[in-house]
């Protein structure tokens, strides 16, 4: 099985690309102690998903973090643990443009050791990223290359949210800018290396100090007008408090679309696996219903985050440990907690499993162990019905508690047995 | 008892103020059917929260509510069924400074009809907010109330998040502005009447048809420099499909940050409940431990949104029941979802309620019935142990799944019940 996660369609760029990704915020405007780039998201830093949005860009040869120095350490392990590749972090400056001045001395550097082994070319295009904007798509980084190459420079433009004004000396309205005319600059914006370089070559000390413009620094220093595109509303930058709820709900939003309903190739599973298909539809998840993990079915391994086993009438731990045992060697609870759901389909009569304590026990078991590996384990007994009208009901609770745990992704409900 | 749910501490207005919301947008930047003014958070429209933050300040006399024609019929509805009081719905028209000009005309008609019967004054001041801006606190409106009366018209201002930019009709950069000399203006804007009253006599059609800014039409029509205040970054208004992701966090955030323990005059339940206090402490959750809801604890009624029953070693269904009677007389339930969260202390001899089917299913239909009422009921088992650490370990999980399922306020898992 080759690894299909979320690469998006290749595009072809023939130059050198590389990123530089400023993070040494102080993250006050959070209110928070913890910088914002460093605010953890299901146990992963937000630093982490704008690398991982970057680095997955096939075209994309290096990324530069720059970090406060303080910070150099924790950088380093952020990389390792998750494994991050084309990633190097380099110490930042005493402010923005010195910041991103030594990530792109950085890449020239980078570039001429390696000129020496492979006789690489400098990046031709530099694109600039903040560490907090962790939704930039490939799509867009594409059009500011392109731009950039074309251009010198090129950067994302947003609508302005709400009518600019300017003050007097003492707090009162002078005037008010007509909207129209003007856009808010986000990121990412694009650089020929050559400009960007010369940029800061040429630019002046109180440019260092109080300068945050890159765009402005080409124009001045380089002549070079900017190619202003237009950006989606996810370019957005995580600013307050507020935006880590947001960011935090586009994430699990993201891992809640689908699952994957396993049967364990029992013909009774069938029938309930697509009820439960029919009923997540209504909900807006759309399940794959499929006989086990095997085969040509291994590359939902690699591409689905929620597992719904279904089970009839038996105990089928022994089936959750092999997907969990499957899903560990396929490494894919490293960037996202997974969730595996048991369903159990039990008749009337049958002793049931929340009745048969140690049974219950083990399962909380094995999913406190999961949990420490990042995998989610919860499970939904339901009982056999021959009343329709009472039947749909169960299915259609079982379908909004998957829905629920699927998007609330919550750790302290592992190992628990909900009735539908 | 007295109701003093968040009442923020009374402010000396000695001047009528009335508020004019308006709420004709159509929310296409949200990318949502439904206009965000509309759209639901946990059972209940964002402009009703709008209106609670505004109707709760005792110094505010009217407000007015614009809306489109199309939703006259949908807003009168949600103020008859969240009980709104001091509010009347009003069309707009087809622009915002119309819509705006609408409900200030609205007041006056409203003050002179009352003048008629109580020889009562116009609103000596006219306060303008956005109905996607639920945020906004007793204390800013008065700011802007004070300084209004003084100046003739204030604002809301807040610092600019990203570099504001003029572009060339080709879409180059033209120029970028000087950050620190510009602000956002942001809502509430405070007017007196007479002036803003003025504004819309004397202002053009082409000033109705394209203008948004309404200190802008008090600067050229009646001369009056808007004094600017910086408000609070919760000012912030809901526009894009993240910010609805955002708001909801706020507002379950608000509501997740105490609760009440009963331990029903039990002695055995007392520890129990002291661990759990402990324990949600650490999990930045506060709890008040009451033996009941009678007599002067009652009050807790009208100000606390989360209870949880301690019981141990016996059924207290009825106890939760009584506790559903008394939210239901004092209707807390109308304007948020209350949590209702049952801990059973069972010895680990005893039937447990898990196993007696017949008592769990009753408990289900006790939540079940509930939840139509906007009442969320779940349970929780811990088992007694006289081992510490398993014990402190048990303790440590009822506090984590209480303050799960509080913060979550999941409809989906109601009568569940779950094992610490
Ligand atoms: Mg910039
Ligand atoms: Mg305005």
């Amino acid at each position: 099985c080759g690894r299909t996660d979320q690469q998006p369609p290749e595009r072809r760029v023939d130059f050198p690309v590389s990123v530089v990704l400023p993070a040494g915020g102080t993250g006050e405007r959070t209110g928070l102690q913890t910088p914002k780039q460093f605010c953890l998201f299901m146990g992963r830093p937000l630093i982490s998903y704008t690398i991982q949005a970057v680095e997955r860009v096939l075209w994309i040869q290096n990324i530069v973090v720059v970090v406060a120095k303080e910070h150099m350490d924790l950088m380093t392990d952020i990389i390792q643990q998750f494994r991050h590749r084309k990633v190097r972090a380099v110490p930042g400056g005493s402010t923005r443009h010195r910041s991103i001045c030594n990530g792109v001395l950085a890449l020239g550097e980078q570039e001429e050791e390696k000129e020496r082994l492979l006789s690489a070319d400098r990046p031709k295009v530099v694109i600039i990223h903040d560490a907090v904007r962790p939704f930039v798509e490939e799509d867009f980084l594409y059009k500011i290359a392109m731009a950039a190459k074309e251009q010198g420079a090129a950067g994302a433009i947003r609508p302005l949210v709400s009518t600019v004004i300017a003050t007097t000396s003492e707090g009162y309205l002078d005037h008010s800018l007509e909207r129209a005319k003007y856009r808010a600059s986000e990121m990412p914006q694009g650089f020929t290396y050559d400009v960007i370089y010369q940029a800061y070559q040429r630019c002046t000390e109180s440019d260092f100090e109080v300068g945050t413009e890159c765009l402005h620094l080409a124009l001045q220093y380089c002549g070079t007008n900017a190619k202003l595109i237009e950006g989606p509303p996810t370019l957005w930058k995580v600013t307050y408090k507020r935006d880590l709820a947001a960011a935090e709900s586009i994430i699990k939003e993201t891992l809640s679309r689908s699952a994957c309903v396993i049967t364990g190739g029992s013909e009774q599973a069938v029938p309930l696996a697509d009820a439960i298909q029919k009923a997540a539809g209504a909900l807006d998840m759309a399940l794959d219903v499929i006989p086990n993990l095997m085969g040509d079915n291994c590359r939902y391994l690699l591409k689905e985050y929620n597992f719904i086993q279904v089970s009839v009438n038996r105990s089928c731990l022994s089936e959750v440990k092999s997907i969990l045992k499957d899903l560990e060697a396929a490494n894919q609870a490293l960037l996202h907690p997974l969730v595996i759901i048991l369903v159990h389909l039990s008749c009337p009569d049958e002793l049931s499993i929340s009745r048969a304590m140690p049974e219950l026990a083990a399962f909380m078991d094995v999913a406190s162990a999961a949990n420490l590996r990042n995998i989610l384990l919860y499970g939904i007994q339901v009982h056999q019905s021959k009343d329709t009208e009472r039947w749909e009901r169960s299915v259609l609770r079982v379908a909004e508690i998957t829905s629920a745990l699927i998007r609330e992704r919550s750790p302290a409900l592992v190992g628990q047995l909900l009735q539908a």
